[in-house]
């Protein structure tokens, strides 16, 4: 864990994609505490910048995402986190948090 | 591209997506410079935080990646964007940046 890149906050950002459909669910920030729990729980942890606190995603929603495998990046500084989700990833209810095109976004 | 969620350096995190294997490529950053150029020419353009520069993917390489979509998340402070890939993402020369698992990386 000490050979990941942490940037200056301590944190590192995790690509969240849908194991089955490879849809790209969500981008999260994970600090050495989520990823541990990521790792012991199987399920996605994050630490969630705008709350300043830890994050199991799901805790509330019941949109758990159980982890299939995590990939990390050629210099350390990225995760990919490959998951079964319950639920869509989205506050929204979009399945994904990128539901919006740029042309969409941008009008 | 007001609305966008730019971070206190200027930045935003870009997932590169392959639009036909649906394998995430890479993360790389954007400031507005390199988003506008994304827009423009059609071919991904990143701010390289080591370098200090605008960096076109594939100056150097040859492998250029064709935008075929880019999309926005929920709050705005991250985009997705779809290629066609003329070759590998990575510098190693692996198809993605993602090339290992969590337990292969962390030997």
């Amino acid at each position: 864990m000490d050979e990941l890149k942490w940037d200056h906050q301590g944190l590192i950002p995790a690509v969240v994609q849908d194991a089955e459909t490879g849809k790209v669910l969500m981008v999260a920030w994970m600090n050495r505490d989520a990823l541990e729990q990521t790792l012991q729980t199987g399920q996605t942890h994050f630490w969630s910048r705008s709350r300043g606190e830890l994050w199991h995603k799901g805790a509330t929603s019941g949109n758990y995402q159980e982890v299939a495998a995590i990939h990390v990046d050629c210099d350390g500084d990225t995760l990919l986190v490959e998951v079964r989700a319950a639920g869509p990833a989205c506050h929204t209810g979009a399945t994904t948090c990128f539901y919006r095109t740029w042309e969409e976004f941008n009008v």
